[in-house]
């Protein structure tokens, strides 16, 4: 274990530089704790002339990323460009060489996993991951190594640190949306395209990711129901503080019956419950196991030095490992056929419902609607109204019922003269206890 | 890989018994997870012929230890008696026969950790402990894997769920330390005699355990301040809660310069502090990593099932790892000598402070007051009085001071007129951001 593990990277931007600083200024610990020199040999990114704030030979900066993936002086290969080509087809050649791979990339393990994974166990290759779900925090590893010997029967994660961001400011400070928005760009936690954050894609494919390994089951991005925050209102945000409930954007997976249930949308969780302290751009993920409990993990889900300590603690796993390539990509990737479960739609789901309707206020109308609600086998767990006339707006919050149901039932109120328009339906979280 | 893990157990109580209950029940599981079968070969036990509740053949309970410890037909030795004794011996038994162990003895690893670490190293085994600290929380894998690319600046832990969920009541339902302490042993949370909770030895222990590995440097149980709850009061509990804090016995472990400081001690924090929801019997650790920045690790602390998890979850990791016996156990340990630390005497530590004075209810008292502080040049940062003539009391808190100029001030303090008794002195942590 002397020769050091030789790491050649794909890309060289906010997580591949401080990858790289990581390894250069913590050198001594890294070698300490990994029982080897971990060396950074070849960089490829597509300027190589240009100048870089990084520790780094400018001669180790090559443009051909081939010069990586079929280099025989590379140990393993760390892929940080991200998207899906030529990201994919460059792993695979990777571990077509020999080589094991650290991979940040939700959106390719979530579309491509099974491909990968089951192209890792034919080459006798790892496919490390820590860094794809959560940034900083140790999610994959946890619920892989340490709950292996559980059965983990629900995953609740605030896996998205823009929007947790945008709605930690619309509760706090009474921001709209759009100013929320705008403030994150100005922070850099938004694109100038915001939009796989708002609209849940970001989010859905780390539930993805995490649903598969939770529950021995392949599910890929497009499997998981998918609902993003541009129709959360600050009206929805005011009257879940008046209720007691924050709203959040949460990804849920969990068991029913012999399925599996993956879902991505904003939900009211009451104030005690441990995800609703999870403030600005912080992500958690909450997760209950048979037989360990409630287990929180928490902290900093993006930027480059957080992401990095992950990317950096899978290298050293697999220096320590050396001796036993390919054993740490578990069997559960490579057996997922054994325990193909199946996906339960989103309309079967069961769940507490905010509703915010704009109604007449006139003698009757709550009489109306509450008939429509217990037509439709749904019981009302609490109402507000208030205003006036045109401005009458009623809030209700359902026992569990089954989207399906809500639906119809929504379909249903919106035929009533009483009701003049519905403004939100929001999923609410029961909570822990 | 086929021909499975052999486990040898030493002892059967809660634990025990909840390992042995979830090797069975989730065997296919654990089978598909580990690559192979783990299987409880032998359990060593006071009284065999007892009737036991657990899904194993009566004929695999055996009295003597040593049909364990050096049995050619077990891989790996599973401690779970407790204690230091036999315990000691039977683990540097089992590893001279070249198996590895996994023990969740946090007084052990406290006490004689180095010992136990070298002797694994010589033998080329491993010992794992996840168990030791936080019972079902990953905290030993995510410090010495996952951040080990990093450097920890600080950790922060409720790792007591016994005095957690005293303080908890005391501060819930305004109990008295009796009374909680009472429905503690009810529940089951606190034994007969409550001293090794309540008076921090067993927090110290895991404060140990945790800071060997987080700052590669040897701390004993022994080498940890220590203070217990013992002299927190229902009035200092009623005060914080006015202030915006909650009272929490916190194991701090932080780098000074080039040395650790690490104490257990009761402490007041910021009600928004992460640390502040961990309500009841629920264990935490807040780490600060210079990457990383702060992540939490939260959950169930004690109990057979959690703490069965974390053993499990280590058992998993070795019949995975066989290949690679002796690779997992850091070198951290092993290299402790090339970066001991000094550490800091409790005196030199820095921190704010909560005071709860006694005082007489006439002109110029406070004036007396605010000048012994001046003297010691402790500045004060809230001041909040109350009461009348022999009732009169005042809180103060202070800005950063050394604890010994503190101790120097509360012994001015003492000397004055006005001052009838100093009831309490409380550290005040100021908690994230």
């Amino acid at each position: 274990m002397s020769d050091g593990l030789r790491v050649g990277m794909l890309g060289c931007g906010t997580v591949g530089a401080a990858v790289i600083r990581m390894l250069h200024e913590h050198a001594n610990e890294i070698e300490r704790r990994a029982g080897t020199h971990v060396e950074v040999v070849r960089v490829a990114v597509r300027d190589p002339d240009r100048q870089r704030d990084v520790p780094l030979d400018p001669s180790l900066l090559v443009k051909e990323p081939d010069e990586i993936v079929s280099a025989p002086d590379v140990d393993v290969v760390v892929e940080v460009i991200g998207g899906i080509e030529p990201a994919r087809s460059l792993i695979l050649a990777a571990m077509a060489a020999g080589k094991s791979v650290v991979t940040a990339n939700k959106a390719l393990l979530a579309d491509h996993g099974p491909e990968l994974f089951d192209e890792a166990v034919r080459r006798g290759v790892d496919l490390l991951y820590e860094a794809a779900v959560g940034g900083g925090i140790p999610v994959i590893r946890p619920i892989r190594e340490h709950l292996a010997g559980d059965r983990i029967v629900r995953l609740t994660g605030i896996l998205n640190g823009t929007t947790n961001y945008i709605l930690t400011r619309m509760t706090e400070d009474g921001s709209s949306l759009d100013d929320a928005v705008r403030e994150a760009q100005a922070l850099g936690y938004a694109e100038a395209d915001p939009s796989a954050d708002v609209e849940g894609s970001d989010a859905a494919a780390k539930a993805a990711i995490l649903a598969t390994i939770a529950f021995d089951t392949p599910v890929a991005a497009n499997d998981v129901s998918r609902e993003g925050i541009t129709a959360v209102t600050a009206d929805d945000i005011a009257f879940a503080k008046r209720l007691g409930y924050v709203v959040k954007l949460l990804a849920v997976a969990e068991r029913v019956g012999d399925s599996v249930s993956v879902r991505v949308h904003p939900a009211m969780i009451p104030i005690s419950h441990p995800l609703a302290a999870v403030r600005d751009a912080f992500n958690a993920v909450l997760i209950d196991g048979e037989r360990v409990g409630p287990l929180m993990l928490y902290g900093r889900g993006a930027g480059g030095d957080p992401t990095a300590t992950s990317v950096v603690g899978d290298q050293i796993e697999l220096a320590r490992g050396r001796a036993a390539a390919g054993t740490i990509t578990t069997a559960a990737h490579a057996a997922h056929g054994e325990s193909v479960r199946s996906l339960v739609p989103i309309d079967d789901v069961l769940g507490e419902f905010y509703l915010l309707l704009d109604v007449a206020d006139r003698p009757g109308v709550l009489a109306a609607i509450a008939h429509a609600f217990a037509h439709h086998q749904i019981s009302i767990k609490q109402v507000w109204q208030e205003g006036h006339g045109d401005e009458a707006r009623l809030v209700i919050i359902t026992h569990v019922a089954q989207e399906r149901t809500l639906r119809e039932c929504a379909r249903t109120l919106e035929q009533l003269d009483s009701v003049k328009a519905i403004r939100s339906i929001i999923r609410v979280e029961a909570g822990e206890g």
